[in-house]
């Protein structure tokens, strides 16, 4: 076996190790939904009553569900432009693996106290501390020790880019936990606005240089 | 490493994923479980009458393996007839795995209130949740940007039908859930009947147009 | 993509689910454990105490681990001698795997109650079960329709009687387990012994025969 | 496919499980940190101090995620170095990975009992256990039945004396348990001095050899 073969081996296995702790900890968000059991004979009512008691609970499921799909869809695109492996890269990815793998505490957190302040923000400050981990790997990850040769430098700007913008999210996401607590995780959708500056700012700076 | 085989490794990437989150949901049920601790001393039968109390749960259990496998096994078949990724199959596929993620909770709610109708109604739109989702991903992973360029026809059609017909049995399941509540789950059994009724309509169809 | 290709491709999911759901259950074991709590300020012996209480628990998931690890290895290499996928092994190796995440139930109700028969008993009766797709699941993986063309003879007829010897070592610790129930899982020390005698049975038939 | 392929293979399967484990066993570690859930209306300031006091399970989690992480560095290291499949292995790395996966138990009882010296001894003599048999992978791995015949002996003799540095770490991190439980952990800085250790000592050998 060539010695390239054995880095792609070891790139392809964290890959593989990161892709089963982000499928686990998304998977793992249900069990913090405890399911209601009713007396024999209650009313059909009552059970959706029970139900709709745990909406807090199933929002959250969903809202974190699709926090971690986000983070591991950035993952994702950033190590389809890698070709190498490096351990440089093993430090930020194990931090980003361990704050999503904290998820599920931060949403039972914030599903059981819906209508406070801090659990929002203890959730935001969650969301932006796996957003610096996955800056940073991201960095790495398309950066000279590990990018592909022939990766499109628009692509990689676009996935660093894209990076930078979920921190920023991540960030708006804090500040309005603060203002508007059961809002605060729409801060989220400010990361295609985010995205749209950084881009334009770049272009613009590409423009001016030519 | 050539463009195709970087978009073979994110379809690969995806499919990793998304049986990770099947594998992991379907190896949760079990957790909903809990295990009878009876007094030292006890007498032998009333082991086996704390077991028989269990029955729902392992019934649900089964159930619940049966339905997971059963649309992990239409996952597999249709990205078999995959050999391009597209990220327009991300969303649905998400929010397939959101859903099967969720059939823990609604297999315990279900478990621990067997003779009620509202449990085992919310089971079966979660599964008509789950298989709305699931003909999304298997339209676009057999559609134009996905679907593997020599794939049959004939494959490509089955496992739209068959994607389909699952639709209906779990719309069968939930009218069946507000009628006859504990035979709910047995709506699925009509899957084959949509199966064939549809192939048969095609068939005819291509008949006539031939 | 050559249709072989794909073949082999859905073999390799099919595999890589198995263990995802053997590693799951092997995994989940640990759950059943729970750690104690004691009071601020309790004496150090307390600690190692309240350790020695769970001894059961902890016997309970070394057996177990053993068991499922046992389970997979078999699955290992009756797998290792198949090239071709077959949907005829998907119902056989989905009760196995039903049976296989199922064991975590089986080991908390053995281990939470300790010197009673019927755990013991139903411990024995779910690892039968297991044992039972299990030597179904290794007949078809190595049988015409999936067993890799150049495997040889004498690889195959080992792997089908080491399957063999399992359901019968697994049917000893139940029949053990009616006996003596604390030592039932030991019936499973017989496994090599029915694997001896099966293959020595082979072999004079096969002596004879030539 | 050529036996070869086979075996390696078989070496795939096997590190893709390890990894699974690893992967479960890391997120599982989450499960044991319970969401306090306060009364509605409580002051903002109520759920700040309820995280503070689930501080030590926050410092436990982490500590984990890295005793683990590092276990997971180590395998994924010493594989790397392997070509070939062999048995002899797989009763060590079953080991490994059953401790590994005991490790969720160890840190919640650590985590529910602070300050006391037993949870601590206890957790380091799990750690202890997982260093032993990881040492032993690691020898099988880089042994002559797994080795990729390629493979530099300095690479190989600086995964083996890393993984001897970590057994004495781990004996280290015991022995200070009995001192300063509180500190037990830190015992495992002393790991790159362990190392340091080793490898001056195989260089002073190696100069007087030549």
């Amino acid at each position: 076996m060539a010695a390239t073969t054995k880095t792609d081996h070891a790139l392809e296995r964290l890959v593989f190790f990161s892709d089963a702790v982000f499928a686990i900890a998304i998977t793992l968000l249900v069990i913090e939904i405890h399911a209601p059991h009713l007396p024999h004979g209650a009313a059909e009512v009552a059970y959706w009553q029970a139900l709709a008691q745990l909406w807090p609970n199933i929002v959250g499921y969903v809202i974190s569900f699709g926090v971690i799909g986000l983070f591991w869809m950035g993952h994702h695109r950033a190590f389809a432009l890698s070709a190498r492996y490096s351990s440089k890269v093993l430090g930020w990815n194990l931090g980003l693996l361990g704050t999503i793998g904290f998820m599920p505490f931060a949403t039972a957190f914030l599903s059981s106290n819906m209508n406070a302040q801090a659990p929002s923000v203890f959730y935001c400050l969650t969301m932006l501390l796996a957003a610096f981990f996955n800056w940073r790997v991201v960095r790495v990850a398309t950066g000279p020790d590990m990018v592909e040769p022939g990766a499109s430098a628009d692509a990689i700007a676009y996935v660093r880019a894209r990076s930078f913008s979920v921190l920023l999210g991540s960030a708006t996401a804090v500040v309005l936990g603060f203002v508007l607590p059961q809002m605060a995780q729409a801060g989220l959708v400010t990361i295609p606005l985010w995205l749209k500056l950084l881009r334009g700012g770049a272009a613009r700076k590409e423009a001016r240089r030519t």
